[in-house]
């Protein structure tokens, strides 16, 4: 059986316009290869409704998972949580258990729990919340999409309570081989050792070192003895 | 008029495994804010033919360029320029200029200019050469569409290069005010500035200083006037 598949969705123009630099993307991948699930797309695209409706339909409809990073604040440009829901068809209105937790939570830093707050409350129906240990206001699951903040350190946390929810996979394992050559020179047969190799995935990736071109080849794969096997394949052959 | 818009498409696996963190998005994402072109949607995916034709014929159509990144290397997984043939449905050979660049370039450096090498020379039927000032393989233009290498010191250069052909937008410029208050606290008044002034963006991000929430308040237009006045609303308003 193959590995369960997904993908990330980022929301939000402060990547785009340059302003930050993305972090939730890189960490959600290493997260995901640890326990065998494949990210095999991952799409940033502004606080636009339409943009965040269908690249959700697509996206949750492609892959075994889809996560989503962002819009789930109480200003103006937070729309994921309706967007989420208008994608399945579902209502959406102030939850009371998600109410609750703000309400509560709010009282006790003698915060005044105002609309624009209890806006967080706005949860689809069907969904399970997502514990946000550090502001509180939860992300959800909805159907195979998960729906997080985009704040890093909260984003973290929900993908750590989410992650034993998972179906896992085999992790993917990986080997590097750092080769002192070209990748123009070692191509060929490299090639020939990728196609004999078909349950491996192998990249090549050229460095520069002091003036002298090399190649870090990855070896990718779920089974650990035989990356070792290719590993050594690949250093008796090319170096 | 508005600006021209942009996407960008991350080509391999090695982002999307964790293995390194992306960035040419960033590097493109804030060169074209500078010249007013408005990134509107990014994606990174594998090296995977059908995916990559489908997402070419996607962004090309919907944007007024689509910028690619990876895949233009010798080795096996570097199937981009293939790709964009095929998307195009236009024919792929070995081109004689870039093949003369790369055959001098090699003997120069006295390295054989095998098969492998020889693939950076197919280039579409119909596109422009890029510049390729580091190790001289070079990307090309086809229609609205940008390919260029994935290494990020020859994709900047590549950059650079296709920059003066570009039609320019009027530069997105963003004025920033930080707000020592939480975003839900502030998050109605804001919605209210935000509908007065709608040929602007106003995004909302929320910040923790030592225990203490805030929000920078970021605004994004192209009238460095009509930025400013915002700017001194929002402080009159909110702080």
């Amino acid at each position: 059986m193959s590995n369960p598949s997904a993908a990330i969705l980022v929301i939000g123009d402060e990547i785009l316009s340059g302003r930050t630099r993305d972090s939730n993307l890189h960490y959600l991948s290493c997260e995901l290869t640890k326990i065998g699930i494949n990210l095999q797309e991952a799409r940033i695209i502004p606080d636009n409704a339409t943009e965040i409706i269908n690249a959700v339909k697509w996206l949750s409809s492609k892959y075994s998972y889809l996560f989503t990073s962002g819009g789930i604040g109480p200003t103006h440009d937070d729309i994921t949580a309706d967007c989420i829901a208008a994608a399945f068809e579902t209502e959406i209105d102030i939850r009371e258990d998600a109410f609750k937790l703000l309400e509560s939570y709010y009282f006790t830093q003698k915060i005044e729990f105002n609309n624009s707050r209890q806006r967080m409350a706005r949860i689809p129906n069907g969904a399970l919340l997502i514990d946000n240990p550090i502001s509180v206001a939860p992300g959800f699951q909805l159907k195979n999409v998960f729906v997080m903040a985009g704040v890093p350190k909260i984003f973290q946390s929900m993908v750590q309570s989410v992650i034993p929810s998972l179906v896992n996979g085999k992790p993917l394992l990986s080997k590097s081989v750092r080769i002192p050559r070209g990748e123009g020179e070692i191509a060929a047969a490299l090639k020939k050792i990728a196609s004999d190799h078909k349950n491996v995935s192998i990249g090549s990736y050229p460095y520069n070192d002091r003036g002298k071109f090399g190649t870090n080849i990855v070896v990718r794969g779920v089974d650990k003895n035989e990356l070792k096997e290719i590993a050594e394949v690949l250093k008796s052959t090319l170096l």
